[in-house]
């Protein structure tokens, strides 16, 4: 097909495959090839499972570990996200499918292919219209009490397939008051099962790797082997299961699991189901759009590569749809996943491609073989992979740097475990909103006095500064707008009502980046007031564009003072005995 | 009683009656008797105009400017407010009560009442913990837009009774095309009454006090029979449809109205109706909050007198509770009444008691007058009122000095004309709020150099400045926090990827007023990522607050380049030829 120049160029812009599929070639097919075995090994087990976590048939972690890979690589800008079903995102769709009551699966099912798919149109829609900045507002500290939150969540609403018993609840109470009503049920032979694998799995992680180099093994044999622990775990105990007939003994199993390639699926487009979905998949695109960004921007940095925000909205959402499509339910980037496809050497999104291909292989092929594997394994895999979400240190770090962000944090993660996700997640971006609102809505304000011998002026609380009694110099340390204009008055007022002298107030205003209308208004009423009392009001420092913008009022006529490009300019003028 | 100094204390505090009632004396007395008489004759129409506006029978406004000025008399700070029901409370009314869908009167009234209720309780307890500063979150132009809007909403809305027709509706369109269906309708006796009134109102805004002076009449009591205008209004039509049998012609008229005191009302409990009302009790409470206490304080500023907003919530608060208890509907201090009783000379809240007893005798004694009154009669009166209140001229003021605040503006006015006041007015806060935020989270970013001869620096592209090509210097006009971390990152990575020979960054921090832990941990990766490509991050004017804080990081330890007192201090060291 041939373009024309402009379509050519929107079509790069909007599928940069285009882009870096033009210098593919056999050195880069064999690196994304060696990063798509390793991955595909990875990503079976964490597919299987997380599917469960998200209250779904194991199959639909598989259906939505294709598909959604495929569309990644056309669209995505990330040359090593890897997408697909992810620990927090999977809990979020829990909830959001419970919220729902449904009892029957097929409707389940559905529900979750259409909450994938109402989250894709959300995605791609904000990034066709560029307003990936929105996450933004999402603060750092928030996301990592979020997830460290969900990772308690996901860990303990796993424990009951360890002790082989059934519990379940949205918030750790919940989970942890239904475990307690049912442990008398426990299964000694799926808690051996489940506790043995969880302490391989964690040695796997932390001791295979350096006894397998201490062998003289290469280093990149010895990462294949260490990244297939889960794999090695699900072999051994779906053996077992199978060679001692454990099922009949209390083991709970996978299960039969439909052979084959995804089935196509159109998602539901009942208003009612849209409506009751749409919170849910909103906070899930936030969620996954954030947590994938911020791999892929700290994956890209490491190669001086770039992540363009607003075009990874589409390719997540392009991803979305087809997981939608394809009996899939909500996926994003995984950061554990990312890293390994990172590590093991992918050069392009075609990694994802093959990793596609290998999962498709085994949804095929594989099975069959699943049928015996226990339950307890998979929680075993998913507990593991999520304790290592889970890290308070963001409360010590705010806690020392900012009471404002370890409120943010607390709250964040207190409400996440007292009252879900949906809830937690929602108070943290609030809170970190309000919380800024909040302060700047009572600004610092500093009164300044001229530094000896320069022509810096500094606060006189914490400087040896010159000042004289007629003059007082406050520097307004934010910008002027709605929430602060009548804290300003407020001060002003204060600050002259107790002293007598005073005949000029100087705002110096060079931290000021804003007068918005509402604080021209306040501006207005303390040069009339000051007026009243025999006060000039001058002005120093004012920026470039809040200028412009004064001047295009009647302000500045009225102004009593003068506006000085300098608070030293201004105390020449007014005090020139003072120099 | 005999109190102990720090009750004594904390009752002056929250009773600012204790402490202006020491010193009431004859003078204050007349003063606020003249005034009180003025202020009746003035309200009495009003208050069943707005009943009527509110669609809540005519007695209530009545009931709602008795008990409630008592009640803020005691507990109010401002010498010259005056409470009861007001044209923009009454149509917020009507639409929280219109959202129920109730059509028992007896179960309407319960339901202004409650919604009274909820909010006084609202009110009470923000002025209880203080938070009356949350009042500040709505914008000069929002609020003035919201009013102006409102003023038509209501105009349009009286309509129907000056042509004598059925029509309803909570938006502009609804009423318009109501009015339209109905025109046929219209009574001719009903609309000459309807409209001769309202030119009558007009002429006595204008001219009927010039005219009385210019006859040598005393000041004083030429304003007092300009404000009886519509007591005349009332008089003379009320005449002429008994006189003509007119009720039998088709004009219809207010009816029986109950005689004597208020009856003792009990609000509802029923959380379900709780539930219902309590988004618009919160609106209500916020809109009557911010128009009384700008009133307030506009009228207190003229005499030196200070209005304590936590105490005004307080005052408010127990107002709505006096309403609801007395058989009243939401009430806030109006703008019109307040000037009108701060002109006749008002000392004191007193004159505000001394009102409330002239109601009290009128709703005693002179409601089977009222029977005759024809309604167009009370439509002209708050028609000739609210127009006063709508004033486009916010629009040209804002158009002119800030989109950002036109665009508030005009989205507010826009949505409450077309969805009604209750999206309105919180789609004007949430714009105000979002906007702002959208503005900091792209600040300003100017790229400075030094103006010759002083120790000055001003952006490169406004001034003619000297710099180096080595060095980069980046005034940030904006707090650092979450929403801008990101955009920080990609303007300096931005600024040095095209510039080769930079082996300096100087981040001049004069206009940061806060960096918190997200923006910290941007510093933090631009830090990095600068280090790798061999250029040196540097600050300079870092803020007393902001210093201390990042001193508490370990930021300052791994940054590669040093923090300066000052700008100048940065490119003496970095570049002492250039100086």
């Amino acid at each position: 097909m041939k373009l024309s120049l402009p379509s050519r160029r929107l079509a790069e812009r909007y599928m940069p495959i285009l882009t870096w599929g033009k210098t593919y070639n056999k050195d880069t097919l064999t690196s994304d090839a060696v990063a798509a075995v390793i991955v595909t090994i990875m990503l079976i087990p964490q597919s299987l499972a997380y599917a469960l976590l998200a209250g779904l048939p194991a199959e639909m972690g598989l259906y939505a570990s294709i598909l959604p890979l495929l569309a990644y690589a056309v669209f995505g800008t990330s040359r090593a996200l890897a997408v697909g079903p992810v620990a927090v995102v999977s809990l979020m769709t829990a909830a959001a499918i419970g919220n729902l009551g449904l009892s029957d699966p097929i409707e389940i099912a559905i529900a979750a292919g259409t909450l994938a798919f109402i989250s894709g149109v959300m995605l791609t829609g904000l990034g066709l219209l560029r307003l990936g900045f929105l996450a933004n507002f999402l603060s750092h500290p928030v996301i990592a009490g979020f997830i460290t939150a969900s990772g308690i969540l996901i860990a303990t609403s796993q424990l009951k397939h360890i002790f082989g018993i059934s519990a379940q609840g949205h918030t750790l109470v919940e989970l942890v008051i239904s475990l307690f009503e049912h442990q008398h049920l426990t299964n000694p032979i799926t808690l051996a099962i489940g506790l043995s694998t969880v302490a391989f799995l964690f040695w796997v992680r932390k001791g295979l790797k350096p006894l397998l180099l201490s062998t003289g093994m290469k280093a990149r044999t010895a990462e294949i082997l260490a990244k297939a622990g889960p794999v090695g775990a699900v072999v051994a105990t779906t053996l077992l299961v199978f060679l001692f007939d454990l099922e009949n003994k209390g083991v709970r199993i996978v299960g039969e699991v439909p052979m084959g390639l995804p089935p196509l699926t159109l998602p539901s487009l009942s208003p009612s189901l849209w409506g009751q979905l749409f919170m849910s998949a909103l906070l899930i695109s936030i969620i996954g759009f954030v947590e994938s960004v911020s791999v892929a921007q700290t994956l890209a940095a490491k190669k001086r590569q770039r992540i363009v925000p607003d075009q990874e909205l589409i390719g997540l959402g392009t991803s979305n749809i087809a997981a939608a499509i394809s009996g899939g339910y909500p996926v994003t980037g995984g950061f554990a996943r990312s890293v390994v496809n990172f590590d093991a050497g992918a050069e392009t999104p075609a990694a994802g491609a093959f990793t596609a291909v290998g999962i498709g292989l085994a949804a095929l092929l594989l099975t069959p073989l699943l049928f015996f594997l226990p339950q307890a394994t998979l929680a075993a895999t998913i507990i593991v992979a999520v304790l290592s979400l889970v890290d308070f240190s963001i409360l010590k770090k705010t806690w020392s740097y900012s009471k404002v962000d370890f409120t943010a944090v607390a709250a964040t993660i207190l409400l996440t475990l007292g009252l879900g996700v949906e809830v937690g997640v929602s108070a943290g971006v609030i809170l970190s909103i309000g919380l800024f609102l909040y302060k700047t809505s009572r600004p610092h304000v500093a009164e300044v006095g001229l530094v000896p011998g320069t022509q810096h002026f500094r606060n006189i609380n914490r400087h040896k500064v010159i000042t004289h009694p007629s003059i007082v110099s406050l520097r307004i340390d934010e910008s002027l707008y709605f929430a602060n204009a009548a804290f300003l008055q407020d001060y002003v007022y204060d600050r002259v009502a107790c002293d007598q002298p005073v005949r000029h107030i100087i705002l110096m205003c060079s931290a000021v980046n804003e007068v918005d209308m509402s604080a021209l208004e306040s501006l207005e009423a303390i040069n009339l007031r000051l007026k009243d009392m025999g006060i000039k009001l001058h002005m120093s420092e004012v920026k470039g564009p809040v200028m412009d913008r004064l001047k295009r009022s009647h302000f500045l006529d009225e102004m009593t003072g003068d506006v000085f490009l300098s608070q030293y300019d201004a105390i020449e003028k007014l005090a020139p005995k003072l120099l």
